[in-house]
């Protein structure tokens, strides 16, 4: 089993995102190997999160985020396809709405958050207030900087009230967006998918590593922590994901209730 | 004017309820003052409450505790009555659904915290989770206790983001309180509200006085203060609670939108 845990940005790590992996120093040659150990993995977690959610006492939150291109999308449906729908719930926060900008920025988040026996699933997240918002001089610094505590002390209650709260940053390089990008010009499947402004956003590149790097060295701590995940090669970014949720839910333990007494019961 | 400010709980004050008024120390000959001065602010708040929701820039929280039949709903009713309810939004927690009881104890407030431009108004609140909650052991002491400091996180949040927070607690006597449970038993149409399970929540006022205390004690900061509002007299009552809300908006200072210019509009 590879070591997963070395994707986790621990308590007072300085990140670099340039200089971090993306390719999960991996080669083509590992790609069999890894998408079988990825299968058995899949099977462990549908039957995880049956239990978490027939036992219906604790909730699992998982947040994406990634630079454009950076396979939220694929990585949810990889992970979570097989999974009983009516216990696992996506949201994908886009732009905000007028009734959502008149309201502070946990709001909309909060509203969304699982309740007990649930996985949620986040696609961006209260993140996007410290990263679009912060390179696009959406708000001034001072209502952007005190939002890395607000997320904090929001994550840690929380944590108090039995939500498991695992966020991953998908991490492509910069190449590797441009032939997504192109990709997603040339196919035209994946045409939809195309928006002329996330060329203007990748002229940001750098303004945006900069935000990711801050928010995963703020915000990860030993309860709600941030992985880097190394996302050129799917295979392996769809395994650690994985794995980071099978071993997390495995620490979770839920269990089955326990069954009514049927002595005696007939059914006529 | 009278000093409404002495009835802010400061940081650091040790709060004893049963020293502390209840009657404002008023005798009846001061009551047509009051409520000539009462009428002048309500006036006022409905003023101020206009220019709050024409601006759409700033919003009001007001929140309401008490021992039962403290005066919550009257309160209420008396204040805002005459402000446009289209402006003015009360949300009264009663006891939480099974969905709600799924979430965190912030899931179901924060939801219903008011929106740019509004005045929201909480019946009862998140705080029923330090009161209620920890009188009747309904969850241990290691799951209550934390959450003083989860609602200091939040109202500080909600705070930042342009929320104003004002807290109420609306002091009654034990012998009010046993003259109100007899009107509502002796007058027909009071006797809906009557719930033979207050008179057991009597029984437990000691333990209640003492979960207030803590509340004031801990979550009553400069920014969301609380207020001992002495109860026993309405017209005292609704005074003070009118009076600190008319000078809280006063600071607020809301402004009606530049208009457009119309300059040569002609209207056909």
């Amino acid at each position: 089993m590879p070591d997963f845990d070395k994707h986790r940005v621990k308590k007072n790590d300085r990140v670099n995102l340039s200089k971090t992996e993306t390719d999960g120093k991996k080669i083509e040659s590992d790609r069999a190997a890894c998408e079988e150990l990825c299968e058995s993995l899949r099977t462990e977690l549908i039957s995880l999160q049956a239990r978490l959610y027939s036992e219906g006492k604790q909730k699992l939150l998982v947040v994406f985020q990634a630079m454009d291109a950076g396979g939220k999308d694929g990585t949810t449906r990889s992970v979570f396809q097989g999974a009983n729908p009516q216990g696992v719930v996506v949201t994908s926060f886009k732009r905000p709405s007028d009734e959502e900008l008149a309201h502070d920025f946990l709001w909309r988040v909060h509203k969304a958050v699982p309740g007990n026996g649930m996985i949620g699933v986040f696609n961006r997240s209260h993140y996007e207030d410290v990263l679009v918002v912060r390179v696009h001089d959406m708000v001034p610094e001072s209502v952007w900087r005190p939002r890395y505590e607000f997320i904090n002390d929001f994550e840690k209650m929380l944590t108090a009230s039995g939500t498991r709260i695992l966020k991953f940053f998908l991490h492509i390089s910069k190449n590797e967006q441009k032939r997504r990008f192109q990709e997603r010009i040339d196919n035209p499947e994946k045409r939809w998918k195309f928006d002329p402004a996330d060329l203007e956003k990748r002229k940001f590149w750098n303004a945006y590593e900069k935000a990711f790097e801050d928010m995963l060295e703020k915000c990860s701590t030993t309860e709600c922590p941030w992985y880097i995940v190394p996302g050129d090669q799917n295979w392996y970014r769809d395994l650690v994901v994985t794995g980071v949720i099978v071993e997390t839910l495995k620490q979770m333990n839920p269990q089955y209730p326990a069954p009514p007494d049927v002595k005696g019961v007939v059914i006529e």
